[in-house]
């Protein structure tokens, strides 16, 4: 099934590099983006120093249901700020995440959640950041599947990167989340080192501590916001070249997508739609899948995909195996 | 000389990787911090996927004197900028551009290059940008030397980047200069990819062209302003980790130095003195050198190189060779 890429001899032919992939258009689509950009000799072939793969995270890698897992991360450091700054204490919306009402924290509005994550993500050094949430990530655990969250990346995807990156392609994570945040674990999970994690970023300030010793702190100001068209923005600040192939599962991805495919050669594009109330969650609202406020799928999404040939992948009928349980994928130098 | 490290068995023992490099203090620091960080059960050891060095461009990889390459090729542009803009004829600075005075020229001021510099490399999309900056790059020559900007990288830092590689370290360019005009030609010249060049950016902007095909654009805006505490700045964005090793040769570098030296660990920093007026440069002004506005050298960094251990590179005696003449890094991918 590989032919002809850098690493393919290491992939014995009679092995199914994609074992949680059901055979189908969806898998057939990616061994043949990979056959056709990797055969040397081939009309669409793709130089290996050349091969980009960027995908989205949060409801493309892991899970994003009921809430991105880093504004769990942000409610969760709450305590520990108000600790440090007790005037907020008695200020919304840090007086409603300490009450610990669950449904009053779940009224709580977009302008509510980026005062909290402000507030959580910034003002300290990129260390002590790096440190706390990797303190945190080691061992929180999701409400449903009492799993750690890192235990909640999707199987089919882990494969995918693996495959990608044993054909030479170099994968990148272009996300809407955090990238301080999902560098602390990406390796770790996805074998991504944390120069390929694209993500929203604050801004870093250079100083010196006391000692005179320096410091590289996070600010209280938003400096790259990677989600929809900051996604191609942010793609080009950081990789400086468009991607052969682009992977999400939301209205988030939409240009990332269109940048990806946006000129001719074999191109990928697929966006993961969650049809699978019982394995994971079903939402869109494409497809009349029920709305949703994380990781919002438009029927509008949905058409543009249909239109411009980009794949749909139905979590239920693609996928023979949803969570990787601790699995990970071969990292990438 | 070589031990241990990855790729290390492509190098023969007997082959000297620094041949440019005379014996000496410089010479002996980088092959000792290579043992050091690649020998493994040495306390010093640093992970294949840990290893990072970033470089300055100008003055450190090529030449930066009379003028930075990548104002030639602005002022170069700038008969372009006017026919599509004719109003600007008038105007200054792009009037004493235009009238070729290369007395008048050289008087330009700090904020006339500025607005030079914003109409020439902004305005249009990357692709545009990228393959015009290709054009001149590719044909462009020195003044004083009569060869290609690109045949006046240093021979003996090319060594440097190999040897580097060879041993398992992730090169970067960290620059003041332009990320999108580097990135031009940092393959073909340095064997760096795009993605490894961290660099002053505008801002980029997506969008769509009249017949809905979508674009980035490169707007009239610093994004990134990749000098002096904008580098160590640069490199949390876009690398996420301290490097190992950093190579600079102005004032411009110093924060890079004192962040990739702030901890402990085997670390190795490193600026260039053009003391060589013969076969090069003789700028400082530290050491008594001649002032200079392009790549200034200050005493005070002289100093603070001494009292930190970083290593100051004479080119007149450490090198033995200066211009690489078109030989090439060897790619890195």
């Amino acid at each position: 099934m590989v032919a002809g890429g850098v690493g393919a001899s290491a992939l014995p032919a009679q092995t199914d590099p994609l074992t949680s992939w059901n055979e189908g258009a969806a898998k057939k689509a990616i061994v043949d983006f990979v056959n056709a950009t990797t055969t040397q000799g081939s009309a669409t072939y793709v130089a290996p120093e050349e091969r980009i793969a960027t995908f989205d995270q949060d409801g493309t890698l892991w899970v994003e249901q009921p809430m991105y897992t880093q504004v769990i991360y942000c409610l969760d450091r709450v305590p520990a700020v108000v600790r440090a700054r007790p005037e907020l204490a008695d200020v919304e919306p840090f007086k409603t995440v300490l009450s610990g009402k669950r449904d009053a924290i779940a009224k709580l509005t977009m302008s509510d959640l980026e005062k909290i994550l402000m507030a959580t993500l910034t003002g300290m050094s990129v260390e002590q950041f790096r440190a706390d949430a990797k303190r945190w990530i080691d061992t929180a655990t999701d409400g449903r599947w009492k799993k750690r969250y890192v235990d909640l990346a999707y199987a089919p995807m882990l494969e995918l990167l693996t495959y990608l990156r044993a054909n030479g392609f170099k994968t990148y994570i272009v996300t809407g989340g955090g990238q301080d945040f999902v560098r602390v674990y990406a390796r770790e999970v996805y074998g991504i080192p944390p120069e390929q994690v694209v993500g929203t970023a604050a801004g870093i300030k250079y100083g010196y501590d006391a000692a005179g010793k320096p410091v590289l702190t996070k600010e209280p100001k938003l400096f790259l916001n990677d989600d929809k068209a900051g996604k191609p923005e942010g793609i080009h600040l950081m990789i400086g070249r468009r991607p052969n192939a682009a992977f999400g599962n939301s209205d988030g991805d939409r240009q990332m997508l269109e940048y990806t495919t946006a000129v001719s050669g074999a191109r990928l594009a697929m966006l993961v739609l969650h049809d699978d109330a019982q394995r994971e969650y079903a939402y869109g609202p494409a497809n009349g899948l029920p709305a949703t406020k994380v990781g919002t799928f438009t029927q509008a999404l949905y058409d543009e995909a249909m239109k411009k040939g980009w794949v749909v992948v139905s979590m239920k009928s693609d996928w023979n195996r949803i969570f990787a349980g601790g699995e990970v994928a071969k990292k990438q130098k």
